[in-house]
């Protein structure tokens, strides 16, 4: 399989895609990897697989790197010459946050008709927004925790007990994520959230709620992964996460019985089904009292969370090979045909 | 003003496409226009102004018009000695159905920085998919009929009342579409939407039901447009919206007082802002004993519902004046720096 990665992007989450990326490079043993990376200017370039370490991001070394203008049918180096294609099979979307996880990706993809593993357009648009989500939830029958919206122009008024958990619609990774004992803090939880976003999403914060993960895909069958119980603390900075970013080596399945891991996992196959068709994504539950609680989706997770399946290598070969197709759609001008015959000038 | 419109697609609705860009052509009196064109092949031509002619598309004589390739801030004509940029001041996305309407357009603008009046990619995704639409409605508080969504491979059993309509989620311009009064009807109807659509959405079909259209737009203030009440049979068929299409001169205000007329307009306000800022749009809406349902949203509607305003023009200018700006990031690699002097390889 010749993959290219594709990474970085205009996101806050830009260098944790870094991260990412080069964590991939340890976890594809038999792949033919490229690595395409989107600057903050939303330029792309060809990063060389012996050039992936972070200080070449930082220091700007990549500006050295060859361009590349994406085109139908593939990523091109253009040259006086005339331009040249690089070669794949498949393009993963590693770019977490804006760009890759809000549906501009996954667009231009599709319209360029490049294979490429990531949620589709529609499947981004909402999960990437945590209030939509909720909407996908509703409407699937799973079950998540009541919230709050509140928009940055609107008015500041809680209507839940503290304490509460602020978080950007439209984030991962935690930022702009606050929690909020009292009247005193939610006016500066606030203040952060609306520095990222023009909306935020307000849940109750429960104390000690269990919480499990599950990722998976489908290929030609469901490839679901170990569920894991996510080691936390009252919940991960933004340094934390961006280590955990860089995970390449397998966890222990989380201690629960068959009928709750049973649950979480048609839960997550309800989510999936077919939106998500073509990504691999992780879902993040809370548990309470046996009833199984969607937190957020994660569209494209922190190191596609390889950590978490026993052959990841392997899903993602069989998923290239198992695509979603977009609908052909043939256009044959059979109304402007038939509209000039009617005026006698066909 | 430099205005480009662009025109075409890989859709259904491509044909309808053409004929709304053709009629901007007698709508605008004052922008300097440039047209360009996306054929089936997704290939972008500049088409010369003095070109735009249905026959010119059908005929296949379009291909010899200079082709485009999007880049950061531009569509270039790429040649031996350089590129050169197609200079506009702001693009008018005029793609109906797929590509347009779905947020894939919105993307490619907002990830290359091309300014854009158009749905953004949220409210495509949301507008251009009536189950989505009815979520979006139900957030917002407002009314809209009762529904049942069925999808390809699942069941196939209709829980309300005949006569109903069946429509395939994600077409516009009636694509699609019918009218089911029994049994016998309700598998044919199903099979039609399913040629266009994995899902479909069925509601009940309202005989004589009052039908409203408004259109509008926020600049520096809101500029909404007349309401109309649209002459309609039955329902229009696909030949007769296409006609629609190519309207260009005022209709009448629709007779109704001052009380529904402000819930019309209140209920567009309601739903346009701030989601659709930077488009312009067209709502549909039924009323039944008073009350304003929502029936769909027209996130690139035909011809621009150009008839529907006094100043179409005026309105266009103030836009591109008022466009919603994206946010800016600015990627500082805090992260990767101190990870780095932590690992003293700074």
């Amino acid at each position: 399989m010749k993959l290219a990665i594709l990474f970085g992007g205009s996101s806050f989450e830009h260098e944790i895609s870094i991260v990412s990326a080069i964590t991939m490079k340890k976890v594809f043993k038999r792949a033919e990897l490229s690595f395409i990376f989107i600057d903050a200017e939303r330029q792309f370039y060809l990063i060389e697989p012996e050039k992936m370490k972070s200080n070449f991001f930082s220091s700007g070394g990549y500006k050295k790197s060859k361009k590349l203008v994406l085109k139908n049918g593939a990523f091109s180096i253009e040259g006086l010459f005339g331009s040249k294609a690089v070669l794949f099979d498949v393009l993963l979307n590693l770019i977490h946050g804006r760009d890759g996880e809000d549906g501009k990706i996954a667009s231009m993809m599709e319209f360029y008709a490049i294979p490429f593993i990531s949620p589709r357009l529609e499947a981004s648009a909402l999960s990437y927004n945590k209030l939509y989500t909720k909407f996908l939830a509703q409407s699937l029958g799973v079950k998540t925790l009541t919230y709050q919206h509140l928009s940055k122009n609107g008015e500041r008024k809680l209507v839940m007990e503290y304490p509460v958990i602020v978080k950007p619609v439209r984030l991962g990774s935690s930022i702009g994520v606050t929690i909020v004992k009292n009247d005193e803090g939610l006016d500066y939880a606030l203040d952060v959230a609306f520095e990222f976003d023009t909306d935020v999403i307000i849940e109750p914060f429960i104390e000690g709620v269990k919480e499990y993960n599950q990722a998976g895909t489908y290929t030609r069958e469901w490839e679901l992964s170990i569920v894991e119980e996510p080691h936390k603390e009252e919940f991960l900075d933004f340094e934390k996460k961006y280590m955990d970013f860089s995970r390449d080596s397998q966890v222990l399945a989380a201690d629960i019985d068959g009928q709750l891991e049973s649950k979480i996992k048609d839960t997550f196959k309800k989510i999936y089904d077919p939106l998500f068709r073509g990504a691999i994504i992780r879902c993040d539950f809370f548990v309470r009292e046996g009833e199984v609680y969607l937190n957020e989706i994660n569209p494209i997770p922190g190191s596609m969370a390889n950590y978490l399946f026993d052959d990841f290598e392997g899903i993602v070969e069989r998923l290239s090979q198992n695509l979603p197709n977009e609908q052909k759609i043939s256009i044959k001008y059979d109304y402007i045909h038939s509209i000039q015959s009617a005026k006698g000038k066909a």
